[in-house]
């Protein structure tokens, strides 16, 4: 039975991300966390997580209070409704089944208890959930982690864990609701005083502000096969695809009332640009997946920033081509996992 | 000692496209060939070519007159001026040595004897030559063949040998002078009956309409990773990224006076996009090349009509972004060549 004192904590997604989340909420003291693991499950049960944290140092056979392979139907079992459920999960809306679906078995459409934390990329994630469940208060998580899994169950942090919360608009309820339950989540993440987990009025603001980076060079190194360093090195790559889509997202943003460049000496895109500088050769997440064909998060890094921006009238073209593009390289990963059927060639 | 009544060619590139070429011109008994090899010239000199040619039926241990490893220096070997200079090899501008290097050793830049005839994609290609051999013809030649090599020496030509003969435009020589070559080439090319070779008034229509394939599906799926079948059947490709690169191409085209689409009836686009449609998962030379680990001829394909048509005002937002990215993938494999160098990684 949960600790009456301690929040219940659903977290859906034990990766490099949810599990340093999973460590900071237990650590703290205020939350009991249960984990929803599926390709680790197996590793983690047996010999619990294996944790190199730049944050937390090393941890051995680490586990939070509960490991469960999917997700808990509350009409058939006896769980009481969670304090929050924590998306840290990959977010493809393009492939089946969608994340609301993956959620409901323990999130009623009718529900006021639970708050949803959505820490994941991209533009317009909370949408299906307002439609689906339309008085959750639902939480933005923008994570600026450095972490990986190398191996299931095996997490190396290396970069600290900085994490922006903030409520996103939801018309069905007041706007107090959502801001005050960012501000516990903010609490309890914080607790163990390890992780710089910080409270943000605009959510907006800050993914836009992540979408520089991750609509332009996530994709282009996705596509053109080299890494973060070499995209720098490249003859021209800079100059002639970074460069060119960041500003369409700054511009996106800017029509859509999100200003990214407030003063010319802090550019965000030149910022963006030498961001991981320091880490030369790093591959961002889409040229990871591709690498391990997996399914990319292009929809929401790309496709609805780009929708936004053409919406309101800002020519995309960079952006519009990228997009094009990483939606064929997704086609092909649907084909490879037998998610679309090609007919038989022809005879000639 | 050459036949006096044979015109000597040396033919540099006897993979698909210039074995089938050498064939041609051996069989029609006009000319005497002397073929440039060098990944196929110890299989070709031990065994000769195996050829199965829906055009010549099958040739086993065939060779032409004289199989070279590498182009004769006129200066110091004791061998005539040849009639006709055949380039069929890939023509990689961005990648040394040129084009223009490889030849000069049979051809002294002060020559008028030697005409040269460059059996090879995209435009401006006769550029290089008319400023290091001014007054040499130089013809033009747009193979629409079906052919390939899949292992060094074994050709199979699936689809039979179309060849369009014309002259480029240099100013430094008689416009005649360059059509009786092309007339002369066209007759010794077609002697033995068995390919289509037909003298061409409009060499930039050929090429240009060459391009509507050649600076779009090929590209793109070498970009995409997807065939020319598949890119037909992925979500949203052809309306997203094919047609828009291949209007583009059509609007370059007439923007320097070459009218693809006389009629609209016959919708060059419509037919390019269906081209290959018999053949479905048919991996255009570009998505071959990625494959292999091979350079790509993106400059002249790509490059070339992209600069040729902004020059000329066009817009070109789609082969713009093509171009960016077939660049990177260039210098992908540059790296991986060893052409490019990059710093180690720094530690952090």
């Amino acid at each position: 039975m949960a600790d009456s004192k301690k929040k219940t904590v659903l977290l859906i997604g034990g990766g490099s991300v949810g599990t340093i989340g999973a460590v900071n909420l237990e650590v703290g003291g205020l939350a009991e966390v249960s984990i929803i693991l599926r390709s680790n499950y197996k590793a983690v049960t047996e010999n619990g997580y294996s944790i190199q944290s730049c944050d937390h140092g090393t941890l051995k056979r680490w586990r939070p209070s509960h490991v469960l392979p999917s997700v808990p139907d509350l009409s058939k079992e006896n769980i009481e409704p969670y304090d929050y459920i924590v998306l840290a999960t990959k977010n493809y809306p393009d492939v089946p089944p969608s994340i609301a679906e993956l959620v409901s078995p323990a999130l009623p459409s009718s529900n006021t208890h639970t708050t949803l934390v959505l820490i994941q990329n991209g533009l317009n994630i909370e949408k299906p959930f307002l439609a689906s469940h339309p008085t959750t208060p639902v939480l933005s998580g923008v994570s600026l982690i450095g972490s990986a899994e190398p191996q299931p169950g095996v997490i190396v942090q290396d970069d600290r864990d900085r994490l922006l919360i903030g409520a996103f608009d939801n018309p069905n309820i007041p706007k107090e609701l959502g801001q005050e339950k960012a501000k516990e989540f903010v609490k309890i993440y914080s607790a163990g005083g390890k992780a710089e987990c910080v409270y943000s009025e605009d959510v907006l603001h800050d993914r836009w502000r992540k979408l520089v980076y991750n609509a332009c060079l996530n994709p282009i190194c996705a596509i053109t096969g080299l890494d973060s360093g070499r995209l720098r090195l490249a003859d021209g790559a800079v100059e002639g695809l970074v460069r060119p889509a960041m500003r369409e997202i700054v511009e996106a943003a800017k029509a859509k009332g999100v200003e990214l460049n407030p003063k010319e000496r802090d550019d965000v895109v030149e910022f963006m640009i030498e961001v991981d500088a320091l880490e030369l050769y790093l591959q961002p997440s889409m040229q990871a997946d591709v690498g391990k064909g997996n399914y990319i998060e292009f929809e929401n890094l790309l496709g609805e920033p780009l929708r936004e921006g053409k919406a309101a009238g800002v020519p995309m073209p960079t952006l519009e081509v990228l997009y094009q593009i990483a939606k064929a390289v997704q086609w092909r990963t649907k084909e490879a996992r037998g998610l679309v059927k090609i007919p038989p060639p022809k005879n000639h």
